[in-house]
Protein backbone atom coordinates (compact mmCIF):
# COMPACT_ATOMS: atom_id res chain seq x y z
CA UNK A 1 0.00 0.00 0.00
CA UNK A 2 1.25 3.43 -0.80
CA UNK A 3 1.15 6.28 2.38
CA UNK A 4 0.24 9.46 0.18
CA UNK A 5 1.11 12.55 2.34
CA UNK A 6 -0.99 15.38 0.61
CA UNK A 7 -0.54 19.27 0.55
CA UNK A 8 -3.76 21.45 0.09
CA UNK A 9 -5.85 18.59 0.66
CA UNK A 10 -8.47 20.92 1.68
CA UNK A 11 -8.77 22.85 -1.82
CA UNK A 12 -10.98 21.74 -5.07
CA UNK A 13 -8.44 19.71 -6.37
CA UNK A 14 -7.28 18.23 -3.36
CA UNK A 15 -10.61 17.03 -2.41
CA UNK A 16 -10.92 14.80 -5.74
CA UNK A 17 -6.99 13.52 -5.22
CA UNK A 18 -7.41 12.32 -1.80
CA UNK A 19 -10.63 10.15 -3.14
CA UNK A 20 -8.94 9.16 -5.94
CA UNK A 21 -5.98 8.33 -4.05
CA UNK A 22 -8.37 6.39 -1.56
CA UNK A 23 -10.73 4.65 -3.85
CA UNK A 24 -7.45 3.67 -5.13
CA UNK A 25 -6.31 1.98 -2.44
CA UNK A 26 -3.51 4.36 -1.17
CA UNK A 27 -3.46 4.90 2.30
CA UNK A 28 -4.03 9.25 2.77
CA UNK A 29 -2.44 11.37 5.18
CA UNK A 30 -3.75 15.08 5.40
CA UNK A 31 -1.18 17.75 7.03
CA UNK A 32 -2.83 18.93 10.65
CA UNK A 33 -4.97 21.85 10.03
CA UNK A 34 -3.60 25.26 10.57
CA UNK A 35 -0.15 24.17 9.72
CA UNK A 36 1.77 27.06 7.95
CA UNK A 37 3.70 25.73 5.53
CA UNK A 38 5.81 29.00 5.84
CA UNK A 39 6.99 27.99 9.23
CA UNK A 40 9.95 26.25 9.20
CA UNK A 41 10.18 24.75 12.45
CA UNK A 42 6.82 23.35 12.35
CA UNK A 43 7.24 21.73 8.63
CA UNK A 44 10.66 19.86 9.65
CA UNK A 45 8.58 18.61 12.98
CA UNK A 46 6.36 17.49 11.14
CA UNK A 47 8.60 15.87 8.38
CA UNK A 48 10.42 14.11 11.12
CA UNK A 49 7.71 12.25 12.23
CA UNK A 50 5.53 11.79 9.57
CA UNK A 51 5.78 8.86 7.44
CA UNK A 52 4.74 8.23 3.94
CA UNK A 53 6.04 7.40 0.65
CA UNK A 54 5.05 10.05 -1.44
CA UNK A 55 3.89 13.77 -0.88
CA UNK A 56 1.85 15.43 -3.23
CA UNK A 57 2.56 18.88 -3.33
CA UNK A 58 -0.59 20.92 -4.06
CA UNK A 59 -1.02 23.56 -1.50
CA UNK A 60 -0.99 27.06 -2.96
CA UNK A 61 -2.06 30.71 -3.25
CA UNK A 62 -2.94 29.93 -7.26
CA UNK A 63 -5.04 33.46 -7.78
CA UNK A 64 -3.33 35.33 -10.38
CA UNK A 65 -5.08 38.86 -9.54
CA UNK A 66 -4.06 38.59 -5.74
CA UNK A 67 -0.31 37.77 -6.95
CA UNK A 68 -0.22 41.34 -8.79
CA UNK A 69 -1.23 42.28 -5.55
CA UNK A 70 0.03 41.24 -3.03
CA UNK A 71 3.15 39.37 -4.90
CA UNK A 72 5.21 38.88 -1.23
CA UNK A 73 2.60 37.22 -0.09
CA UNK A 74 2.15 34.58 -3.13
CA UNK A 75 5.98 33.93 -3.05
CA UNK A 76 6.21 33.57 0.69
CA UNK A 77 3.23 30.40 0.20
CA UNK A 78 4.25 29.11 -3.08
CA UNK A 79 7.97 29.49 -2.78
CA UNK A 80 9.30 29.37 0.70
CA UNK A 81 6.23 26.96 1.95
CA UNK A 82 7.83 24.46 -0.89
CA UNK A 83 11.50 25.23 0.02
CA UNK A 84 10.14 24.08 3.77
CA UNK A 85 8.72 21.18 2.64
CA UNK A 86 11.52 20.33 0.10
CA UNK A 87 14.05 20.86 3.28
CA UNK A 88 11.46 18.69 5.16
CA UNK A 89 11.87 16.12 2.50
CA UNK A 90 15.73 16.33 2.10
CA UNK A 91 16.60 16.11 5.65
CA UNK A 92 14.11 13.02 6.55
CA UNK A 93 12.84 11.64 3.39
CA UNK A 94 14.91 11.04 0.78
CA UNK A 95 13.55 7.70 -0.45
CA UNK A 96 10.34 9.52 -0.54
CA UNK A 97 9.21 10.86 -4.44
CA UNK A 98 7.86 14.41 -4.34
CA UNK A 99 4.88 15.30 -6.79
CA UNK A 100 5.11 19.08 -7.60
CA UNK A 101 2.21 20.82 -9.11
CA UNK A 102 3.19 23.40 -11.53
CA UNK A 103 1.05 25.30 -13.66
CA UNK A 104 0.95 26.05 -17.74
CA UNK A 105 1.29 29.65 -16.70
CA UNK A 106 5.31 28.78 -16.43
CA UNK A 107 4.83 28.62 -20.28
CA UNK A 108 3.41 32.40 -20.32
CA UNK A 109 2.98 33.41 -23.79
CA UNK A 110 4.25 30.80 -26.13
CA UNK A 111 4.13 31.48 -29.85
CA UNK A 112 1.16 30.17 -32.01
CA UNK A 113 3.55 28.16 -34.25
CA UNK A 114 5.16 26.40 -30.90
CA UNK A 115 1.61 25.13 -29.79
CA UNK A 116 1.14 22.42 -28.78
CA UNK A 117 3.56 23.61 -26.29
CA UNK A 118 6.28 20.72 -24.99
CA UNK A 119 7.44 20.60 -21.98
CA UNK A 120 11.11 21.82 -23.13
CA UNK A 121 9.63 25.24 -24.31
CA UNK A 122 11.64 27.64 -22.40
CA UNK A 123 9.80 29.30 -19.26
CA UNK A 124 8.69 32.85 -19.53
CA UNK A 125 6.32 33.64 -16.75
CA UNK A 126 4.49 36.46 -17.13
CA UNK A 127 2.61 37.08 -13.56
CA UNK A 128 3.96 36.47 -10.27
CA UNK A 129 1.79 33.44 -9.52
CA UNK A 130 3.25 32.01 -12.87
CA UNK A 131 6.90 33.32 -11.17
CA UNK A 132 5.80 31.84 -8.34
CA UNK A 133 5.49 28.13 -10.58
CA UNK A 134 8.51 28.57 -12.16
CA UNK A 135 10.27 29.36 -8.92
CA UNK A 136 8.87 26.43 -6.79
CA UNK A 137 9.60 23.93 -9.56
CA UNK A 138 13.64 24.64 -9.32
CA UNK A 139 13.69 24.09 -5.60
CA UNK A 140 11.75 20.74 -6.24
CA UNK A 141 14.10 19.96 -8.44
CA UNK A 142 17.13 21.01 -6.49
CA UNK A 143 15.57 17.93 -3.88
CA UNK A 144 16.54 15.68 -6.80
CA UNK A 145 19.61 16.84 -8.17
CA UNK A 146 20.92 17.79 -4.38
CA UNK A 147 19.54 14.95 -2.55
CA UNK A 148 18.12 12.69 -4.36
CA UNK A 149 14.62 12.85 -3.58
CA UNK A 150 12.62 11.47 -6.81
CA UNK A 151 10.77 14.85 -7.20
CA UNK A 152 8.52 14.49 -10.50
CA UNK A 153 6.72 17.77 -11.73
CA UNK A 154 3.17 18.65 -13.23
CA UNK A 155 1.93 21.20 -14.94
CA UNK A 156 -1.84 21.66 -15.21
CA UNK A 157 -2.99 23.15 -17.85
CA UNK A 158 -7.13 24.77 -17.15
CA UNK A 159 -9.23 22.16 -15.05
CA UNK A 160 -12.55 22.33 -14.16
CA UNK A 161 -15.27 20.21 -12.52
CA UNK A 162 -18.32 20.36 -9.79
CA UNK A 163 -17.10 22.32 -6.24
CA UNK A 164 -14.60 24.99 -8.54
CA UNK A 165 -15.42 28.20 -6.73
CA UNK A 166 -17.23 30.42 -9.59
CA UNK A 167 -14.58 32.86 -9.74
CA UNK A 168 -13.48 30.17 -12.35
CA UNK A 169 -14.00 30.43 -15.83
CA UNK A 170 -16.13 27.72 -16.49
CA UNK A 171 -18.29 27.75 -13.38
CA UNK A 172 -18.88 31.51 -14.05
CA UNK A 173 -20.09 30.97 -17.10
CA UNK A 174 -22.42 27.60 -16.31
CA UNK A 175 -23.98 29.61 -12.95
CA UNK A 176 -25.13 33.19 -15.45
CA UNK A 177 -26.11 30.44 -17.68
CA UNK A 178 -28.26 29.02 -15.09
CA UNK A 179 -29.69 32.04 -13.57
CA UNK A 180 -30.35 33.40 -17.14
CA UNK A 181 -32.93 30.65 -17.62
CA UNK A 182 -34.09 31.28 -14.36
CA UNK A 183 -34.40 34.56 -14.37
CA UNK A 184 -35.31 34.82 -18.31
CA UNK A 185 -32.83 37.17 -18.49
CA UNK A 186 -31.16 36.47 -22.33
CA UNK A 187 -27.68 38.57 -22.18
CA UNK A 188 -24.23 37.41 -21.24
CA UNK A 189 -21.29 40.13 -20.20
CA UNK A 190 -18.43 38.48 -21.37
CA UNK A 191 -14.67 39.33 -22.40
CA UNK A 192 -12.66 37.90 -24.98
CA UNK A 193 -14.87 34.73 -26.38
CA UNK A 194 -12.31 34.00 -29.03
CA UNK A 195 -9.62 32.94 -26.31
CA UNK A 196 -8.84 28.95 -26.44
CA UNK A 197 -7.69 27.21 -23.72
CA UNK A 198 -6.85 23.52 -22.70
CA UNK A 199 -9.63 22.23 -20.76
CA UNK A 200 -9.69 18.89 -18.59
CA UNK A 201 -11.54 17.34 -16.12
CA UNK A 202 -10.46 17.41 -12.56
CA UNK A 203 -11.10 13.82 -11.84
CA UNK A 204 -8.94 13.22 -14.67
CA UNK A 205 -6.03 15.45 -13.67
CA UNK A 206 -6.45 14.03 -10.50
CA UNK A 207 -5.77 10.74 -11.99
CA UNK A 208 -2.77 12.08 -14.08
CA UNK A 209 -1.21 13.35 -10.59
CA UNK A 210 -1.17 9.72 -9.47
CA UNK A 211 -0.05 7.92 -12.67
CA UNK A 212 2.93 10.38 -12.85
CA UNK A 213 3.23 9.26 -8.92
CA UNK A 214 3.76 6.03 -9.99
CA UNK A 215 5.29 6.50 -13.56
CA UNK A 216 7.12 9.37 -13.81
CA UNK A 217 10.61 9.95 -14.21
CA UNK A 218 12.65 11.63 -11.66
CA UNK A 219 13.51 14.53 -12.37
CA UNK A 220 11.17 15.45 -15.01
CA UNK A 221 8.26 17.99 -15.72
CA UNK A 222 4.70 16.32 -17.34
CA UNK A 223 1.87 18.44 -18.84
CA UNK A 224 -1.60 17.48 -17.67
CA UNK A 225 -3.66 18.61 -20.90
CA UNK A 226 -6.50 17.45 -23.05
CA UNK A 227 -3.86 18.19 -26.12
CA UNK A 228 -7.13 19.99 -27.57
CA UNK A 229 -8.10 23.90 -27.17
CA UNK A 230 -11.64 25.30 -26.86
CA UNK A 231 -12.75 28.62 -27.11
CA UNK A 232 -14.96 30.10 -24.55
CA UNK A 233 -17.50 31.17 -26.94
CA UNK A 234 -17.61 27.21 -27.69
CA UNK A 235 -17.99 26.55 -24.02
CA UNK A 236 -20.77 29.14 -23.81
CA UNK A 237 -22.79 27.70 -26.73
CA UNK A 238 -22.47 23.81 -24.90
CA UNK A 239 -23.57 25.17 -21.69
CA UNK A 240 -25.90 26.98 -22.94
CA UNK A 241 -27.16 24.04 -25.00
CA UNK A 242 -27.08 21.52 -21.99
CA UNK A 243 -28.92 24.01 -19.93
CA UNK A 244 -31.92 24.90 -22.32
CA UNK A 245 -31.01 28.67 -22.72
CA UNK A 246 -30.66 31.23 -25.73
CA UNK A 247 -28.32 34.11 -24.87
CA UNK A 248 -26.92 37.08 -26.68
CA UNK A 249 -23.34 37.51 -26.04
CA UNK A 250 -22.97 41.22 -24.60
CA UNK A 251 -18.76 42.03 -24.96
CA UNK A 252 -17.89 44.40 -21.85
CA UNK A 253 -14.25 45.94 -22.37
CA UNK A 254 -14.49 45.83 -18.45
CA UNK A 255 -13.70 41.97 -18.98
CA UNK A 256 -11.01 42.25 -21.54
CA UNK A 257 -7.74 41.60 -20.47
CA UNK A 258 -5.19 43.32 -22.90
CA UNK A 259 -2.47 41.16 -22.59
CA UNK A 260 -5.01 37.76 -23.34
CA UNK A 261 -2.97 34.77 -25.40
CA UNK A 262 -5.40 34.20 -27.86
CA UNK A 263 -4.60 30.28 -27.25
CA UNK A 264 -2.91 28.12 -24.80
CA UNK A 265 -2.83 23.77 -25.94
CA UNK A 266 -0.37 21.73 -24.10
CA UNK A 267 1.40 18.37 -25.58
CA UNK A 268 0.55 15.36 -24.09
CA UNK A 269 3.04 12.97 -25.91
CA UNK A 270 5.29 12.68 -22.57
CA UNK A 271 2.34 11.71 -20.32
CA UNK A 272 1.02 9.51 -22.56
CA UNK A 273 4.41 7.69 -23.31
CA UNK A 274 5.88 7.76 -19.63
CA UNK A 275 2.44 6.53 -17.73
CA UNK A 276 0.05 5.86 -20.00
CA UNK A 277 -2.36 8.58 -18.97
CA UNK A 278 -4.95 9.56 -21.66
CA UNK A 279 -7.87 11.50 -21.18
CA UNK A 280 -11.33 9.98 -19.84
CA UNK A 281 -14.32 12.93 -19.17
CA UNK A 282 -15.16 14.82 -22.58
CA UNK A 283 -15.39 18.05 -21.91
CA UNK A 284 -19.31 18.02 -22.81
CA UNK A 285 -19.54 15.58 -19.90
CA UNK A 286 -17.73 17.39 -17.52
CA UNK A 287 -20.43 20.42 -18.27
CA UNK A 288 -23.31 18.54 -18.06
CA UNK A 289 -22.14 17.41 -14.55
CA UNK A 290 -21.37 21.22 -13.81
CA UNK A 291 -24.90 22.22 -15.00
CA UNK A 292 -26.61 19.04 -13.21
CA UNK A 293 -25.22 20.24 -10.06
CA UNK A 294 -26.84 24.14 -10.45
CA UNK A 295 -29.78 23.18 -12.22
CA UNK A 296 -30.99 19.57 -10.86
CA UNK B 1 25.34 59.65 -17.96
CA UNK B 2 23.64 56.38 -17.02
CA UNK B 3 22.37 56.45 -13.21
CA UNK B 4 23.33 52.91 -12.04
CA UNK B 5 21.29 51.51 -8.82
CA UNK B 6 23.34 48.56 -7.40
CA UNK B 7 22.67 46.59 -5.12
CA UNK B 8 25.27 44.52 -2.36
CA UNK B 9 27.67 47.04 -3.45
CA UNK B 10 29.27 46.30 -0.11
CA UNK B 11 30.45 43.02 -1.14
CA UNK B 12 33.20 42.26 -2.67
CA UNK B 13 32.22 41.65 -6.52
CA UNK B 14 30.13 45.31 -5.56
CA UNK B 15 33.11 47.06 -4.71
CA UNK B 16 34.96 46.15 -7.92
CA UNK B 17 31.44 46.83 -10.05
CA UNK B 18 30.47 50.95 -8.72
CA UNK B 19 34.69 51.36 -8.89
CA UNK B 20 34.05 50.50 -12.80
CA UNK B 21 30.75 51.81 -13.13
CA UNK B 22 32.41 55.00 -11.64
CA UNK B 23 35.42 55.44 -13.71
CA UNK B 24 32.99 54.54 -16.49
CA UNK B 25 31.26 58.16 -16.35
CA UNK B 26 27.79 55.93 -14.85
CA UNK B 27 26.47 57.97 -11.50
CA UNK B 28 26.51 55.14 -8.67
CA UNK B 29 23.38 54.97 -6.42
CA UNK B 30 23.95 52.40 -3.36
CA UNK B 31 21.22 51.40 -1.17
CA UNK B 32 20.84 53.00 1.85
CA UNK B 33 22.89 50.76 4.37
CA UNK B 34 20.79 48.31 6.73
CA UNK B 35 18.00 48.63 3.90
CA UNK B 36 16.93 45.08 4.04
CA UNK B 37 15.42 43.82 0.68
CA UNK B 38 13.22 41.35 2.57
CA UNK B 39 11.48 44.30 4.19
CA UNK B 40 8.47 44.34 1.41
CA UNK B 41 7.14 48.05 2.76
CA UNK B 42 11.44 49.41 3.00
CA UNK B 43 11.94 48.55 -0.53
CA UNK B 44 8.66 49.99 -2.27
CA UNK B 45 9.54 53.28 -0.58
CA UNK B 46 12.56 53.11 -1.82
CA UNK B 47 11.74 52.28 -5.41
CA UNK B 48 8.91 54.76 -5.32
CA UNK B 49 11.65 57.60 -4.57
CA UNK B 50 14.50 56.59 -6.44
CA UNK B 51 15.72 57.72 -9.95
CA UNK B 52 17.91 55.26 -12.42
CA UNK B 53 18.27 53.66 -15.82
CA UNK B 54 19.66 50.46 -14.64
CA UNK B 55 19.42 48.40 -11.29
CA UNK B 56 22.19 45.89 -10.81
CA UNK B 57 21.20 43.27 -8.37
CA UNK B 58 24.20 41.63 -6.66
CA UNK B 59 22.86 41.33 -2.85
CA UNK B 60 22.92 37.80 -2.08
CA UNK B 61 23.89 35.63 0.36
CA UNK B 62 26.10 33.57 -1.81
CA UNK B 63 27.58 30.61 1.04
CA UNK B 64 27.00 27.32 -0.65
CA UNK B 65 27.47 25.35 2.42
CA UNK B 66 25.44 27.85 5.07
CA UNK B 67 22.23 27.09 2.08
CA UNK B 68 22.30 23.45 2.91
CA UNK B 69 22.16 24.78 6.75
CA UNK B 70 19.64 27.38 6.64
CA UNK B 71 17.85 26.99 3.06
CA UNK B 72 15.20 28.94 4.47
CA UNK B 73 17.61 32.12 5.18
CA UNK B 74 18.93 32.27 1.78
CA UNK B 75 15.73 31.90 0.29
CA UNK B 76 14.42 34.47 1.93
CA UNK B 77 17.08 36.82 0.60
CA UNK B 78 17.45 35.41 -2.57
CA UNK B 79 14.01 34.31 -3.81
CA UNK B 80 12.15 37.18 -1.60
CA UNK B 81 14.72 39.93 -1.78
CA UNK B 82 14.39 39.76 -5.57
CA UNK B 83 10.86 39.24 -5.49
CA UNK B 84 10.00 42.36 -3.07
CA UNK B 85 12.65 44.32 -5.98
CA UNK B 86 11.09 43.08 -9.04
CA UNK B 87 7.49 44.72 -7.25
CA UNK B 88 9.88 47.68 -7.10
CA UNK B 89 10.69 47.82 -10.37
CA UNK B 90 6.96 46.52 -11.88
CA UNK B 91 5.52 48.98 -10.12
CA UNK B 92 7.62 52.24 -10.83
CA UNK B 93 10.22 51.58 -12.95
CA UNK B 94 8.86 50.00 -16.30
CA UNK B 95 11.34 51.65 -18.25
CA UNK B 96 14.36 50.65 -16.61
CA UNK B 97 17.07 47.32 -16.87
CA UNK B 98 17.46 44.82 -14.83
CA UNK B 99 20.33 42.97 -14.38
CA UNK B 100 19.99 39.91 -12.27
CA UNK B 101 23.00 38.26 -11.04
CA UNK B 102 22.92 34.81 -10.61
CA UNK B 103 25.45 32.12 -10.92
CA UNK B 104 27.09 28.91 -12.98
CA UNK B 105 25.81 26.83 -10.03
CA UNK B 106 22.44 26.99 -12.19
CA UNK B 107 23.46 24.25 -14.34
CA UNK B 108 24.71 21.64 -11.86
CA UNK B 109 26.07 19.07 -12.77
CA UNK B 110 26.88 19.26 -16.09
CA UNK B 111 27.44 15.92 -18.41
CA UNK B 112 31.12 16.47 -19.90
CA UNK B 113 29.87 16.22 -23.50
CA UNK B 114 27.90 18.92 -22.70
CA UNK B 115 30.96 21.26 -22.44
CA UNK B 116 31.74 23.90 -22.60
CA UNK B 117 27.80 24.31 -21.28
CA UNK B 118 25.55 27.21 -23.43
CA UNK B 119 22.86 29.06 -21.66
CA UNK B 120 20.26 26.78 -23.42
CA UNK B 121 21.03 23.89 -21.00
CA UNK B 122 18.52 22.76 -18.95
CA UNK B 123 18.73 23.98 -15.36
CA UNK B 124 19.78 21.35 -12.63
CA UNK B 125 20.15 22.96 -9.84
CA UNK B 126 21.94 20.68 -6.95
CA UNK B 127 22.56 22.78 -3.96
CA UNK B 128 19.85 25.56 -2.17
CA UNK B 129 22.01 27.94 -3.47
CA UNK B 130 21.70 27.49 -6.82
CA UNK B 131 17.74 26.67 -6.38
CA UNK B 132 17.33 29.97 -5.28
CA UNK B 133 19.38 31.64 -8.22
CA UNK B 134 17.56 29.32 -10.53
CA UNK B 135 14.22 30.72 -8.66
CA UNK B 136 15.41 34.01 -8.73
CA UNK B 137 16.06 33.87 -12.52
CA UNK B 138 12.72 32.92 -13.16
CA UNK B 139 11.07 36.26 -10.58
CA UNK B 140 13.66 38.59 -12.89
CA UNK B 141 12.17 37.01 -15.69
CA UNK B 142 8.63 37.58 -14.76
CA UNK B 143 9.67 41.39 -14.32
CA UNK B 144 10.13 41.49 -18.17
CA UNK B 145 7.37 39.15 -19.84
CA UNK B 146 4.72 40.29 -17.05
CA UNK B 147 5.83 44.11 -17.07
CA UNK B 148 8.24 44.90 -19.39
CA UNK B 149 11.24 46.11 -16.94
CA UNK B 150 14.32 45.05 -19.42
CA UNK B 151 15.46 42.08 -17.61
CA UNK B 152 18.62 40.09 -18.14
CA UNK B 153 20.32 37.58 -16.51
CA UNK B 154 24.18 36.89 -15.83
CA UNK B 155 25.22 33.54 -15.24
CA UNK B 156 28.74 34.30 -13.48
CA UNK B 157 31.03 31.25 -13.20
CA UNK B 158 34.24 31.30 -10.83
CA UNK B 159 36.13 34.60 -10.14
CA UNK B 160 38.40 36.01 -8.05
CA UNK B 161 40.86 39.00 -7.11
CA UNK B 162 42.47 41.11 -4.73
CA UNK B 163 39.78 41.07 -2.03
CA UNK B 164 38.26 37.93 -2.17
CA UNK B 165 37.47 36.37 1.34
CA UNK B 166 39.94 33.52 2.03
CA UNK B 167 37.12 31.21 2.43
CA UNK B 168 37.38 30.91 -1.35
CA UNK B 169 39.45 28.45 -3.20
CA UNK B 170 41.69 30.58 -5.02
CA UNK B 171 42.43 33.51 -2.19
CA UNK B 172 42.43 30.43 0.54
CA UNK B 173 45.37 28.67 -2.05
CA UNK B 174 47.48 32.21 -2.48
CA UNK B 175 47.38 32.71 1.57
CA UNK B 176 48.40 29.16 2.27
CA UNK B 177 51.25 29.52 0.07
CA UNK B 178 52.25 32.74 0.86
CA UNK B 179 52.35 31.31 4.52
CA UNK B 180 54.42 28.11 3.53
CA UNK B 181 56.95 30.52 2.27
CA UNK B 182 56.63 32.32 5.70
CA UNK B 183 56.78 29.18 7.52
CA UNK B 184 58.80 26.86 5.91
CA UNK B 185 56.09 24.57 5.99
CA UNK B 186 56.35 22.27 2.87
CA UNK B 187 52.81 19.89 2.88
CA UNK B 188 49.92 21.74 1.52
CA UNK B 189 46.42 19.61 2.92
CA UNK B 190 43.72 19.76 -0.60
CA UNK B 191 40.74 18.25 -1.86
CA UNK B 192 40.07 17.12 -5.02
CA UNK B 193 43.04 19.31 -7.28
CA UNK B 194 41.32 17.68 -10.47
CA UNK B 195 38.42 19.45 -10.73
CA UNK B 196 38.46 21.82 -13.10
CA UNK B 197 36.70 25.21 -12.85
CA UNK B 198 36.24 27.75 -15.07
CA UNK B 199 38.01 30.94 -13.23
CA UNK B 200 37.71 34.84 -14.44
CA UNK B 201 39.15 38.05 -12.93
CA UNK B 202 36.61 39.49 -10.94
CA UNK B 203 37.71 43.33 -12.93
CA UNK B 204 36.27 41.30 -16.14
CA UNK B 205 33.92 39.88 -14.36
CA UNK B 206 32.37 43.90 -13.59
CA UNK B 207 33.16 44.53 -16.89
CA UNK B 208 30.94 41.97 -18.29
CA UNK B 209 27.99 42.95 -16.17
CA UNK B 210 27.99 46.60 -17.98
CA UNK B 211 28.50 45.43 -20.85
CA UNK B 212 25.53 42.55 -20.51
CA UNK B 213 23.68 45.94 -19.21
CA UNK B 214 24.30 48.23 -22.12
CA UNK B 215 24.11 45.53 -24.86
CA UNK B 216 22.16 42.38 -23.49
CA UNK B 217 18.84 41.12 -24.86
CA UNK B 218 16.39 41.86 -22.75
CA UNK B 219 14.79 37.85 -21.58
CA UNK B 220 18.12 36.80 -21.94
CA UNK B 221 21.00 34.76 -19.92
CA UNK B 222 24.47 35.55 -20.53
CA UNK B 223 27.36 33.43 -18.91
CA UNK B 224 29.61 35.49 -17.69
CA UNK B 225 32.77 33.22 -18.39
CA UNK B 226 36.30 32.65 -19.68
CA UNK B 227 35.59 30.04 -21.62
CA UNK B 228 38.39 28.14 -20.68
CA UNK B 229 39.05 25.52 -17.40
CA UNK B 230 41.97 24.99 -14.91
CA UNK B 231 42.41 22.19 -12.68
CA UNK B 232 43.14 23.21 -9.16
CA UNK B 233 46.06 21.77 -8.96
CA UNK B 234 46.99 24.03 -12.25
CA UNK B 235 46.23 27.04 -9.85
CA UNK B 236 48.22 25.69 -7.03
CA UNK B 237 51.26 25.18 -9.17
CA UNK B 238 50.96 28.89 -11.03
CA UNK B 239 50.69 30.45 -7.75
CA UNK B 240 53.53 28.35 -5.87
CA UNK B 241 55.78 29.48 -9.01
CA UNK B 242 54.44 33.16 -7.77
CA UNK B 243 55.40 32.76 -4.97
CA UNK B 244 58.45 31.25 -5.23
CA UNK B 245 57.69 28.57 -2.82
CA UNK B 246 57.95 24.35 -3.15
CA UNK B 247 54.88 22.21 -1.44
CA UNK B 248 54.11 18.78 -1.55
CA UNK B 249 50.11 18.30 -1.91
CA UNK B 250 49.07 15.98 0.69
CA UNK B 251 45.29 14.85 -0.16
CA UNK B 252 42.51 15.13 3.13
CA UNK B 253 39.68 13.43 2.57
CA UNK B 254 38.00 15.76 4.82
CA UNK B 255 38.41 18.33 1.85
CA UNK B 256 36.92 15.88 -0.53
CA UNK B 257 33.82 16.59 -2.17
CA UNK B 258 31.21 13.57 -2.28
CA UNK B 259 29.72 14.91 -5.22
CA UNK B 260 32.26 17.08 -7.15
CA UNK B 261 31.70 17.67 -10.34
CA UNK B 262 35.19 17.03 -12.37
CA UNK B 263 34.76 20.03 -14.65
CA UNK B 264 32.50 23.25 -15.59
CA UNK B 265 33.35 25.34 -17.95
CA UNK B 266 30.75 27.59 -19.66
CA UNK B 267 30.37 29.03 -23.44
CA UNK B 268 31.27 32.58 -24.12
CA UNK B 269 29.83 32.41 -27.91
CA UNK B 270 26.33 34.40 -26.91
CA UNK B 271 27.94 37.39 -24.58
CA UNK B 272 30.92 37.91 -27.14
CA UNK B 273 28.25 38.04 -30.33
CA UNK B 274 25.96 40.56 -28.45
CA UNK B 275 28.12 42.62 -26.43
CA UNK B 276 31.31 42.34 -27.81
CA UNK B 277 33.02 41.34 -24.15
CA UNK B 278 36.10 39.35 -23.81
CA UNK B 279 38.14 38.53 -21.50
CA UNK B 280 41.38 40.78 -21.02
CA UNK B 281 43.14 39.25 -17.67
CA UNK B 282 45.54 36.48 -17.67
CA UNK B 283 44.81 34.60 -14.97
CA UNK B 284 48.51 34.44 -14.26
CA UNK B 285 48.27 38.19 -13.84
CA UNK B 286 45.10 38.07 -11.27
CA UNK B 287 47.50 35.60 -9.63
CA UNK B 288 50.25 37.38 -9.19
CA UNK B 289 47.83 40.62 -8.06
CA UNK B 290 46.44 38.66 -5.69
CA UNK B 291 50.18 37.18 -4.17
CA UNK B 292 51.27 40.59 -4.70
CA UNK B 293 49.05 41.82 -2.42
CA UNK B 294 49.88 39.55 0.78
CA UNK B 295 53.65 39.02 0.02
CA UNK B 296 54.52 42.33 -1.17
Amino acid sequence: MVRALVTGSRGFVGGYLIRHLASSGDEVIELPEGLDLRERGDVLRLFEEAVFDVCYHLAAISHVGLSWEEPYLVYENNVLGTANLVEGLSRFHRNSRLLFISSSEVYGRVPQDSLPVTENAALMPATPYAASKAAGEQIALQAFFGSGVSTVVARSFNHTGVGQPASFVVPGIVSRLVEAKRSGRRSLRVGNVASRRDFSDVRDVVRAYRLIAERGRAGEAYNVASGKSLSISEIIDMAAAIVGVDVDLEVDPELLRPNDVPEIVGSIEKIVADTGYLPRHDFHDTLAGMVGRLDG
